[in-house]
């Protein structure tokens, strides 16, 4: 591995924990203040979990490398977290997820219903903060952002058990699923503080190459983490036929696997499955994966390079070797 | 009744049939480029029903009637078809209802992971096209729109069976639920069309009213329509626990009345249920609540009764007639 002891997220996020502390206000007042129903504790519970805000913190530490974060990428920030929320929530609604980070989805507390028409809410919410920016070209690239994860979520069920799928049918879902608002979050926190259109440029390029290697990570993660870490069964991803990076190294690599053949086959027994996910988590398809992650924080780190050297570009480069300390 | 003969739909929205034909073109364009999977006909399943139209057709009228409704108009009415299409989309599926206007719901025909991700990606596209309009007051105005939509889809359901609610808590929820887009499809018309304040006031005002009528009316009919008329039981509301007008007034006029005290105790059985609704259904709260329904619409009329008298005008006033004349 490349970083054996990662910085902490408390120590990344440091240059901007007033910042952070803002955003965690906003959105208690806003859990206060919704006054959505007689049971107030229905927002709360959707807003005052335990995330690791690494979404916000990135549009922060955008601005900040800049200089000194306004109030206008306060807000934003506070934005992109409450996007994230809203997303989660209908994902755990539509995958009838029950736990979220040791704690009770809203579907599984509230029902489905709820959950749908909370999310709807938090999306508008999010959509709200935005506006008070008052910058037409951020609210857009939002509002494009929200199309994206929507697409990368309806993409991913459409393309479950699509063993002809591509590694670039796999970037452009993960892309619309995860990177494109790990991008909007940095570039807007950038373009809210006035940069050049080239510091712009870096940035958002430098929150498209976490967003990727985050993902990545992620799915490398549903092969070699271990059950209790997960919170769901290791190969949960292949059990619901969604092929990711390791499966398709594992695929090109090994092309006549009995286990891949009998999938292609439709032959997709819980055995079979076990087997092949044992044997995808002991290839080199894992290390080439992490390979394709390390490629992605260093070109984001790269495009940051040229930034001015401070605290909050140290903060990104070790958000950046967080991101792949923590594959294992 | 107030109008014997109503005017059709067809008739009213004259003034502006070419610009309602380029919203129904920008809707099967987006259908067609939308490329969300392989399963193409989903999204034209979703944007190419037969709706009415009603809400855009608001924001066109409302335009006409100063002027030639601009491009932008024509994008913010595509909008506000969108945004209502989405919501039908969410609503369908946490109802799990099989059907609108006679055809399968997203949610029947896809199930419900798909139709939650399609109304995220609807939602998030009708707020793409309000952007195209470069108006922050509309935008801002527009995500307060999806806000108060899904605030009124949230409330109603944690508010049935209360049998302390008031008419106050209803006309607000009536209000998020239908009546702030009718007011937001009549307003941006108005502004996108560089109106004075006044003017932008007065159509807002009629959009309200007509918003708030057409929820009665729609109330009104679950009581009166009969089954086939509906696609669904009558008081299908007070079956779910959805307590409206007509309940509200029947309450008032007889509270004493057997069937509210048993289900004001919790007893809600079938039997005690079909009787309330026939009671309701031959009390004088229906005529009631039709004449709060009329209120609204001559408030609407009245509302915009100094602006030039012209065809758009006339069919804004036909508007508000024909939501009366469907009340029976």
């Amino acid at each position: 591995m490349l970083t054996e002891r990662a910085a902490s997220l408390a120590s990344i996020f440091h240059p901007v924990s007033k910042q952070m502390e803002q955003v965690s206000s906003s959105l208690a007042l806003l859990a206060d203040k919704a006054g959505l129903s007689s049971d107030e504790k229905l927002v709360a519970h959707a807003l005052l979990g335990s995330g690791k805000k690494i979404r916000p913190a990135l549009t922060l530490l955008s601005a900040k490398i800049l200089g000194t974060p306004s109030e206008k990428v306060i807000t934003m920030a506070t934005a992109v977290e409450l996007l994230h929320i809203a997303s989660l929530i209908h994902d755990d609604t539509v995958d009838y997820a029950d736990t979220r980070r040791g704690e009770s989805t809203i579907s599984s507390k509230w029902g489905g219903k709820v959950a749908v028409l909370l999310g709807d809410y938090l999306f508008a919410s999010s959509a709200m903060h935005v506006c008070e920016t008052g910058n037409i070209g951020v609210i857009r690239r939002f509002s494009e952002t929200i199309m994206d994860l929507a697409r990368g979520e309806l993409q991913e069920h459409f393309s479950a058990y699509n063993w002809a799928q591509t590694k670039e049918d796999y970037e452009s879902r993960i892309y619309d699923k995860t990177a494109t608002l790990f991008s909007t979050a940095a570039e807007s926190g950038a373009v809210l503080s006035n940069a050049s259109s080239d510091k712009v440029s870096a940035l958002k390029s430098y929150g498209y190459h976490l967003g990727m290697a985050f993902q990545i990570i992620d799915d490398v993660l549903d092969f070699t983490g271990s059950e209790s870490e997960l919170g769901k069964p290791v190969g949960n991803d292949l059990s619901q036929g969604t092929i990711t990076l390791p499966t398709l190294l594992f695929i090109a690599n090994n092309p006549s696997n009995a286990g891949i053949l009998s999938a292609r086959n439709g032959e997709y027994t819980k055995s079979t499955l076990v087997k092949l996910v044992d044997e995808i988590r002991s290839s080199s398809a894992m290390d080439e994966a992490i390979a394709v992650c390390v490629s992605h924080t260093e070109a984001a780190k790269e495009s940051i390079s040229w930034l001015p050297m401070n605290n909050a570009h140290r903060s990104l480069n070790s958000l950046a070797d967080y991101v792949i300390a923590h594959s294992k």
